[in-house]
């Protein structure tokens, strides 16, 4: 193969990625992170009551919101306050991180309690929602830590690692973790949400012009494998921190 | 395997399916889409006007809304036109409903005109944005066949055709077309969006309860190119009529 | 009188009008209405709850909600779910479907509890709130039917039927049942909400052009009765199925 | 009849009724109506620009908005612009406001341009409706007037008063103009409006409790003939004024 | 100075200010406030219930609400009502109210109760909500009257009187109570509220064009003391009534 | 003087502010602010259109957003865009950032462009809006620098630099720059908006509790001219970064 990306990075290479902890002072957990000119700021805040549909059940919940500061954007974007509401786009993209979070917390052992993430885009290059959801992962396990050590809970409630990376069909290459060049060029598009032991989460995969293969799809799922151990690892590092 | 599905079907067996083209009296295209009790009312009407973002552009645009009607479901659901706006739910799965049918339209040979579909769930038993999606390819098809029998155009702008299925793992067992007595119970949920002649246009997998593994992914998708085989014989057959 | 209406009906003859109960496989009680080409769902649900004006009063409510599908008109209609709002036209029809259905219950005998009157038009040819309100009634029958049949109520909470029609004044003629081009055109406009012993529940006549005089109005409300008997007739089978 | 009306009322009297013309110092038309305590403030704003489907159509229009100040009435209402929308209520009575002042209008004479009317509830005891329809034909006609004078028009595009009154039946009597303490109590309500010259415009009526009988609704018809005939005459002294 | 104003009066002379108690009949306290052309009916409701935020403090609450009638300004104004929100500028100016009236009220003494304050604007002429601070002190004092006379209160919550005027820069001039025609041509333009002992409750200064002056700050605030020294005395004669 | 301040500094000392130019990759023109833990990033982004009111004005336009992210603050606050409206707080903050920036902007010179600024918090400890001034300068004037560098513009069309900061009483004694744990227990909040030549531009003063007097409130604009002197030298640092 002998496309060559935007960046000069090799097909299966991740942009520099880093992570944070603690950036916001005020959160009970927090991470900012960045994948290459990608920066999230995730926060995860502990609220003591739980959604109606849950009271009573011993259960608790984790739900995120999703936002972009306007000048996020190469060209500037609406505020949504502003417009008086969240596009499609910010709506599929938060209820994508909170089940990703979810799928990883055993809400019986978190008891009757919310952790409300907030993954606020202060610049936005490409992979945004990988992103958020990498950086969350951290800012809720940070979050929940405090939780121990205030003794609210005994054990840390998570079963696993999330983490989540794009891929996508390039100039017909399959390529890892899609910056904007890449994204609004590409050919097909995926976001694979994959747990620290290998499990799959969620994933979504869309062809922008033509339909794509099941081989190409593979493809793409190795690649985020192989991207996704390389966010774990980080992640674990984060958290020590 | 051994698990015996509410419904009685075997583990690969669709729901009785059919599809009834020319329902609406007054839009250009129709049909009315029955996967088992899930119907779904779909029509496609021809606007002359495309959005701002196409003006002058020499290229057409489908796009796609989706609403249930409050008593469609098993208890009642809150009418979206009152509460003042449409979930997040909702935009999600017009937002695929509209992707899905781009995928196979040459918006370029469509020219300077919007198709909008609408499909609203009359009864809903699981499975109302895939049955939406594979009744929306027929009503879209007979709109466009009306605008070749016009002479607005000279051939139908579609390369291929397009349907959708979901599948899951219920009780340990990858399962074809989930009905809703499975999809909430289902470990695993996905939906597959193909092309009459097998390509991807968009692949959705979530995991409802434990990650799950390739192997097992593959396997839905192995369930779900079979169901969509079977759909696109009858949206041969309905567009004939 | 020698004018030909649009349809070829005479001027005091209605639509074909069907009635079936039970359309919808979900609700408690449902009647799909047919006057000729405008077809309304009507779908009753129940609901254990009071709205709080009449908690801990020992009465029930009765109200409707009303929609019409985008493409059930002759050009598409933009969706209100979309727009965010009901328009006021929307809201004044459900209004009067709830009015006039109340004006049969008794809601002392309901006890504490609410029925929910969804009332969708799936094809709209003129007509549609009085096809409404006419189906309605039969929804709302046998919803309170199966309360009576599970013990939750000793007797049918209704005091007679009721059901409505409209009545016009087209090119000078006083016309029963109008339909889409008929409406569009006629000098006057009008709705009779009547009760199957023949009271008044609600009327409504709009001047479009000129203003009419009492003698066309007591033409119209005559031929008003005449329709309505023949409707209730209808009811009276339909509840029986 | 031996019933007493709350207000010592005849049964067939009016409540005291005024119209002050020219109220609004800015307004090109205004009108302070005032039926008993009811008052309303109605004033007329003439637009050059009519609304997008009359554009080069050679027609005017004439539009109304209606609302209540929170403290109009005897308990505080929310305020609407608060709350973020107008009531189903608010939206039926400006439409009746519109429709009965365009049935009096010629709106080819008129020209391009829109009339909009105003009609502000400053006290309310039952009747606002029609005595803001009974108003605002005043502050129309000034408003028209200063069009005429200004030579903007050759003649006024009027072609009849119209005005607006309530009835019902109050402890199974017909009675004339409600007010608050009988309207809240009313067997049947119901609005007319009608033209200087007896034609009817708009008629609406409802029963509140039991269906009511066509001679009890030819009887109110009676009731409100008279009251408009004198309210018709205070109409063509105040546009003198 | 020889500048001349507009209206003729003397640079530190108010317009024509007159204050009418209990203008409004079902308030528990209402003020009708005239500056000049400038004309807003205040009104005061006793809520007994406090917003959330109060509950089970003891402590009570003073809020306001703004809102202009259409046509009360020189060309007509969309309605907050139907456009479905309130301006910035509206809630700005319904805090200022509430703050100010809070600033002079012993909200323990109260106790827990809410009074709500509308301020409709019949006419605006400049200089509306120093004109509605300065009536809905009437109106609230008539309301806490009230709370005294039925023995709900031993003793008036009130600690001062509250009023409040506008100055403003007008040709290189400082003068007191602007009117449109000065406000929309003045270099500066503030808004004073003070207590009738003198004290500063509010204070705004926004330079329109260039930047002003400590010196030139200094001469508002002294003719505002003046201005405000005569509303007070009229305030006073107001609650006598 | 006694007291002591929460974060000990002297009554008439500033937070430690930075102000970090060039922030945000993509905007014109962008500034990080910090008052201490007050952080706020500012962005200015060119539009070559303005606002309706402007068009074929030969006027160029100054506006802002303000926001605040969900857990800048110590507990965490509801996202305004999921909320679906901006708060009254927030309108008033970003009409007054937008007024004080447009005070010192020869709008002719700007040319029909617009310049938008975001202000949007990132942590909030207190004086986010004198803050979101202060660094919104220094975005505006990079932005515009762009313009001039690109001779899209001759000059740089400012005619002073402008900044802000808050003065209160704390315990009796009138202090700069309040943090959080000052402003939530001051008697007195004001906040001063100054040019970098001594002007005023905008003053607002408020009394928490007790009115305050003439010369507390002089004491306050001393303090402010000396705090604003020092962030003015800030500001003329990063504008040469």
């Amino acid at each position: 193969m002998t496309i060559t990306r935007p960046s000069g990075r090799a097909f299966d290479q991740l942009r520099a990625v880093s992570l944070e902890p603690n950036f916001a002072k005020y959160a009970e957990g927090s991470c900012l992170v960045r994948f290459g000119d990608t920066h999230v700021l995730c926060t995860a805040s502990v609220d003591e009551k739980v959604p109606p549909f849950l009271r009573n059940s011993g259960k608790g919940w984790v739900t995120a919101e999703y936002g972009m500061l306007p000048r996020s954007t190469h060209t500037r974007t609406d505020r949504e306050a502003a417009k008086g509401k969240q596009s499609g786009r910010t709506q599929e993209i938060q209820r994508l991180i909170g089940r990703s979070l979810r799928a990883v917390t055993d809400l019986k052992a978190l008891g009757e309690r919310q952790i409300k993430i907030d993954c606020d885009v202060l610049q936005a290059d490409g992979g945004t929602r990988t992103a958020a959801i990498t950086g969350s992962y951290v800012a809720l396990h940070l979050a929940l830590r405090k939780l121990v050590d205030t003794k609210l809970l005994t054990a840390l409630p998570l079963t696993a690692e999330v983490a989540a990376i794009s891929c996508g069909i390039y100039q017909g290459q399959a390529v890892l973790d899609l910056d904007y060049a890449e994204d609004s060029n590409a050919e097909a598009d995926s976001n694979f949400v994959l747990t620290g032991r290998g499990g799959i989460v969620e994933v979504q995969g869309t062809a922008e012009a033509d339909p794509f293969s099941e081989e190409q799809f593979l493809e793409l799922m190795r690649l985020a494998r192989k991207g996704v151990t390389q966010l774990v690892t980080l992640q674990r590092k984060a958290v020590m921190a």
